[in-house]
């Protein structure tokens, strides 16, 4: 994995989420297993008004149906053909899970690709490029915690981190961050930590 | 309209949002002149993780053809039917648009309605009951601005708020914030003015 020192990247953990691309854009919320979630949080990671933002890569773990667990890496600074709106990065996602995967990580077009990455492998590879960081409730503030990139912010999608999960976070030495008095949409949680960043960062 | 202390409203400028019930739900990006920037916009309003914020109202102001102008409010206290996907909220706009607006306002479901408003009608009925914030890259920072409810932000959509807009919020008295170093998209800027109420607000 590149290292890059600006580096944010974005784990969603989707435990229904779909692993065949044979669902209906017209039916994202019902018919995903609340892929919707996860197209949100893709729009929150990597999009500013004027356009993508670089330094980003988002990690999708998809745990649902019928050929879990896929995992789709979208990575900003390669990725073309991405919209903000639900329905056409849907249907991105939807190509890359119809990709047969063999070996270790299959390209799904430009900055996308698709693997058999579990949720143990993607927090070993983080590990080796970046600060680990939990979303969690009940963490430490996040405008007191000082964080810098490179930096990977992992969230869970509408359910709560498995307790297999948090263990492993807790193993891998990610520090528990929380963003504000509130229980937020994930995809909102995104739009604040990169607020948080942008506030900090020396570019 | 209600005096609520604890009020948070967004008023969002679809410059050429359409204002006809005749949209495709499946090509909401496209052929809706950018309706699907404001529907994520009442997303990042009125969600929480766990539920519908209660004191949050947000009216968008349609101005596209053919028959602008028109402002659909939607009232977090009130609303049901709401879910945080486009589509679903693109189909509640859509039925909104379609109702024949007889008087000031038409009701379009529990929560939502619709009316003639025009931007400066929209300033004085905020002015009554809120303080009126715009938000825009050279405004002040909002951490060192103490802002507390009631409020109302103004935000434009994809495009900058145009001279006139600008004007009436400068007549209006508005005070002028921003969110941080970066230009953001309108949903987003929504979701990190939430945070910073949510971390000021005495409950």
């Amino acid at each position: 994995m590149q290292q890059t020192s600006h580096l944010r990247r974005f784990v969603i953990v989707g435990h229904n989420a779909t692993t065949a691309g044979t669902f209906s854009l017209n039916d994202l919320a019902g018919a995903t297993g609340r892929l919707d979630v996860l197209l949100r949080c893709v729009n929150s990671a990597l999009f500013t008004s004027h356009g993508i933002r670089q330094d980003t890569e988002v990690r999708l773990l998809l745990l649902g149906q019928p050929n879990a667990p896929k995992t789709i890496t979208l990575k900003g600074r390669e990725i073309k053909h991405l919209n903000p709106d639900e329905r056409s990065t849907a249907a991105l996602l939807k190509e890359a899970l119809n990709k047969p995967i063999f070996g270790n990580s299959v390209g799904a077009g430009p900055g996308i690709s698709v693997s058999r990455a579990i949720f143990k492998d993607i927090l070993a590879d983080a590990a080796k490029d970046s600060k680990l960081i939990a979303l969690k409730e009940d963490g430490t503030d996040i405008r007191a915690a000082g964080l810098a990139p490179p930096l990977t912010f992992f969230l869970s999608d509408n359910r709560d981190f498995s307790d297999d999960e948090l263990q492993a976070l807790k193993d891998a030495g990610a520090t528990f961050i929380s963003l504000g008095p509130k229980s937020l949409l994930a995809s909102h949680c995104v739009v604040i930590a990169h607020n948080e960043i942008d506030r900090t960062q020396i570019l």
